[in-house]
């Protein structure tokens, strides 16, 4: 494992417009960053086929939009670290964070995830590490001449999809969008979603909600963001929501939460508008650790 | 007086990024506004060289941002009136605004008035009517021939003072900014701060902060807002903010509020974020009382 021996002030997880706004606010505090996201930038933002109440910018496209923040990042200096991460613990008075098989340090994390996904299937989270993994890059090579089901979430997951067919002797695929562009011979796009996985100790099969059932030796679901309480444990939720107070602080000092995954509205000016309080209150909390 | 017998599903006070955003999403939602503030919009947005960390606006300079809100409001056709409300009070379900001698309802109240001013200078408060005003066209005409002071805090209150000098046979022109435009002859510029109020049941003079005292008959402070407890009798305070909760609730019923009033940070993406949340949120209490 490769680890990244850096302590960041702080590590940034999504990169929708809560983690754009924290980013670019921290950036201007001279916070060290880590910031995991896409350069893709939120998928539901560009989505958006028109934008009418952002204040500032007048009816404006998402697409566009993404391209103003694109464009505000790279001339912020501020650079995406395309990794996924699926675990986060605090150690002492440090959070390590594991992305992709690797881990990153930080003073403190800030959860911009976006709308916070359900807990997955049945069996999901029981047989997490015992064969359903999250990460294509971490856990693929686990499974070299073997059968796999894969769960893809977004286009932008393709290329971990193809990565996976490469290394193992089928791939079964469960797809939640049209226009798949994945063409491997030994990949099987079947149109019934996976309704839970199978197994005790370990990974023996997938169900389907037609309840058949698919033998595989593992599952990877490639999603756009894990279950938080998944990634933290202990973290404290207010419904699907990750709880949180007016500063964005969680129940976790030194963890804070900001824009769609903190509640409604759903909104883009929420989402900046968190993302520049929380910005504000990491960087009180890192002055106050100081002293 | 000319009472407004409508009664606006909302009214907002206040016309800088956190009204504007509360207004747009109010808009969107199909809600009757009443929106006191000026042309001008904030002025602290105004007096920004470049605002380099709301996302979507790279390195703009607040006059520049100020103008892109002016076309946004223009385009919503959103109305602004230039009237400063100065009491606010609560009869029955119904809100009853009082702006410049004229009567507004509304079902609910938005406070967003940008950072909340002091309580003002001794006995200012224990005079307000009995000599102290807030507002020249409403109270100007009392002081035909006579004496008064006037505090004015922005150029964009000198056309009231030049309407005090018409009226008035002296005014002792106090003012918190340089620059200053107005040329009647009746008026002297002061350049100590005034201290106190001087009266007991009414304005006799004003003390100034070296200690010498002007006789005058009425004293009229022309700000940008007036302390929120003063417009609205019991509303519940966190130090110099209107306290809220993450919903922007203040404690009472319908009165809503957003923006720097409600406390740090104060930043354009904190307040277009919170004029947001406030914008749902009287929406959801609207839609409670049809019920």
């Amino acid at each position: 494992m490769n680890d990244n021996t850096d302590v960041f002030d702080v590590a940034v997880i999504g990169s929708g417009p809560a983690g754009i706004s924290a980013a670019l606010t921290l950036n201007a505090h001279n916070k060290s960053i880590v910031w995991f996201g896409t350069d893709m930038l939120s998928n539901k933002v560009e989505k958006s086929e028109m934008i009418a109440n952002y204040a500032g910018c007048e009816m404006i496209s998402g697409p566009e939009l993404n391209s103003r923040f694109r464009s505000q990042i790279r001339s912020a200096g501020l650079e995406l670290t395309d990794r996924m991460v699926t675990q986060v613990s605090k150690y002492n008075e440090e959070f390590m964070l594991l992305a992709a098989n690797r881990m990153y340090k930080a003073k403190t994390v800030l959860f911009a995830i976006g709308t916070v996904p359900d807990k997955g299937v049945k069996n999901e989270l029981e047989l997490l590490g015992h064969g359903v993994s999250y990460c294509a890059t971490c856990d693929g090579f686990f499974y070299k001449g073997r059968s796999i089901a894969v769960f893809c979430s977004s286009k932008r997951y393709e290329h971990e999809v193809e990565y996976l067919a490469e290394i193992a002797h089928r791939v079964y695929l469960f797809a939640n969008y049209t226009d798949i562009g994945i063409k491997a011979d030994n990949v099987e796009l079947l149109d019934k979603p996976i309704k839970a996985v199978v197994g005790d100790r370990k990974v023996d099969a997938v169900r389907l909600t037609d309840d058949s059932v698919i033998a595989v030796d593992g599952v990877f679901f490639l999603r756009n963001a894990v279950a938080p309480t998944t990634i933290l444990k202990g973290l404290q939720m207010d419904g699907p929501h990750i709880a949180v107070n007016r500063d964005c602080c969680t129940n976790i000092p030194g963890c804070f939460a900001a824009g769609d995954c903190t509640g409604r509205p759903y909104q883009i000016a929420k989402a900046v508008g968190e993302g520049n309080v929380a910005a504000h209150k990491i960087t009180e909390f890192l002055a106050n650790k100081r002293d």
